[in-house]
């Protein structure tokens, strides 16, 4: 009886990290019980990685931390939230101690980091599954949907999409010349400071996990507008021009999913704050193209044309 | 392509059940945005289920709905809060067009009777597993917890522990001549009503999932005392008489998980409210031992000697 659920809770999850005050009740209970503040409203998203699925099977155990828990929080700092707290749901073919060391101190120092603490979570037997919920605070109003932009404005992307994308190749080639892609896979960075701070700027946000072009689509279709794309605007990092030609490069920028980096459209009179902002964030932010009236995404500039844009994204089934 | 992720849940998944005002934006976005009124906390908890584990493998879709919607609403009624929200996140091997048609029908109308909306989701490939996340609201200090149960109090139990237990059984054997029982596993009813009244009555509250004695057990440990259970006074109802022993019916409601009925300690002066409780509410609320100062449980009453208390609950490893 060693192994059984609540041993493992306990010694594995139940110092985990950040302690807040809005923390009424922690795990323990039937439920965690949290103090939403007045004037605020509250941001929920759920999100799961299957193992063989979203990262490799013999993924170690900090790393299947890091990506669920950015793919998840990624998703507060597209509404302009700020982390509040968050749930996890783990199932394990068997207890390897090795492995939830790893996952539960990775885990810990990001609740540390993003200062979100862990309220609840639940251990089951069976294939390698892991399922966050995280909550958010925005105040009342100002969360940042993807149905807002408007036609004129301006379309931004943060740091380098694509990276993750070559990391992952690297890894399946057991390739380890390119630190920086592969870390873009690994430990992806949501942009929840740049999130926040978009509140009152950006029109309309979402985070890049599917590819560039399939989640801006997904902007624009909420927005029941269109956008252009001038290809040659893309940002491509130093290591991606010495991994990939410039068009695999450009294509693992428009199609590859795994970045959470934000893509957002906001007004051309906020360009300035825009540019103050990436220096505040020290976050690359790049002017990519523009909405247009046109549904769907119209690719320009040099090279354009020879872009496969039919794999516009990760389908899940 | 047809049966992508946005194409499932847009067909299955957009429109299920209860519509809320607190919820000022639903499904669609990187996260849902909701509304806490002033003066109530947020109660959370996640609960994962698993093919093969948590319930039989080949489980239709409207049933694995039902059980894993009360396992996860349950936790809410234990802590004495009220339906607010959940998410559900949803991992399936393939499509199966009519599984799915079963299960979020079955769905939507808890939604609909629980009065909870579906704020957000995720649909992935991979073994069958569901993880719900619900949310409640309780007034602010009003949570019921595990820890306030005090010497002297009485123990009560809701309906007739070991039903779902002996359901399980007979689904195991194909036998389908207990209806009662069957229900008890395919169709456990979260005790929300009770909860939400308990609210300034109990002084603690667990929900059964483990079984009765394993979950009174927490309930105790966790308020640093101990409880002595009258076996003569455990409820058994009629269909369990005729499918059991008095002795095997006495074990399976000592120790059977999932009947999701709540256990809670009150003070004496409450035994009027309870009975009036039972009655406004329609559910048996029996009273069924006191808590005493020596922690564990004992069992009193004829028969008690006899049983094999060691096998206290389900194990999750």
């Amino acid at each position: 009886m060693a192994d059984d659920e609540f041993t493992i809770i306990d010694r594995y999850f139940s110092a985990i990290g950040w302690q807040s005050d809005h923390v009424a009740l922690g795990p323990g209970d039937d439920c965690a019980v949290l103090r939403v503040p007045d004037g605020f409203e509250l941001c929920v998203s759920t999100d799961t990685l299957v193992s063989g699925v979203h990262f490799p099977k013999d993924c170690s155990g900090d790393m299947v931390a890091r990506r669920s828990f950015a793919a998840a929080v990624s998703d507060l700092a597209a509404m302009g939230a700020s982390p509040y707290s968050f749930t996890g749901a783990l199932t394990l073919p068997g207890i390897d101690h090795g492995w939830l060391s790893k996952f539960s101190e990775e885990l810990s120092r990001l609740s540390v980091d993003f200062e979100i603490p862990l309220v609840g979570g639940n251990l089951s037997r069976g294939p390698l599954t892991l399922t966050f919920t995280v909550m958010g605070l925005v105040p009342s109003g100002q969360a940042l949907k993807r149905s807002g932009a408007n036609v004129g404005e301006d379309v931004y992307v943060t740091g380098y999409p694509g990276d993750a994308g070559a990391g992952l190749l690297l890894l399946e080639e057991a390739e380890g010349r390119f630190p920086s892609l592969l870390d873009a896979y690994q430990s992806p960075q949501p942009r929840i400071e740049v999130g926040e701070q978009l509140r009152l700027i950006a029109s309309a946000v979402i985070d890049v996990s599917d590819g560039l072009l399939a989640d801006l689509r997904h902007l624009t279709d909420s927005s029941e507008v269109g956008a252009k794309v001038d290809v040659n605007r893309i940002p491509v990092s130093a290591e991606m021009l010495l991994f990939a030609s410039p068009d695999e490069a450009l294509s693992l920028a428009l199609t590859a999913g795994d970045d959470y980096e934000l893509c957002f459209s906001a007004n051309t009179s906020s360009r300035g704050q825009i540019e103050k902002l990436a220096v505040s964030t020290s976050v690359l932010i790049t002017r990519i193209g523009s909405i247009v009236k046109t549904p769907g995404i119209a690719l320009s500039g040099e090279g354009a044309g020879a872009l496969d844009i039919e794999s516009t994204g990760y389908q899940h089934f």
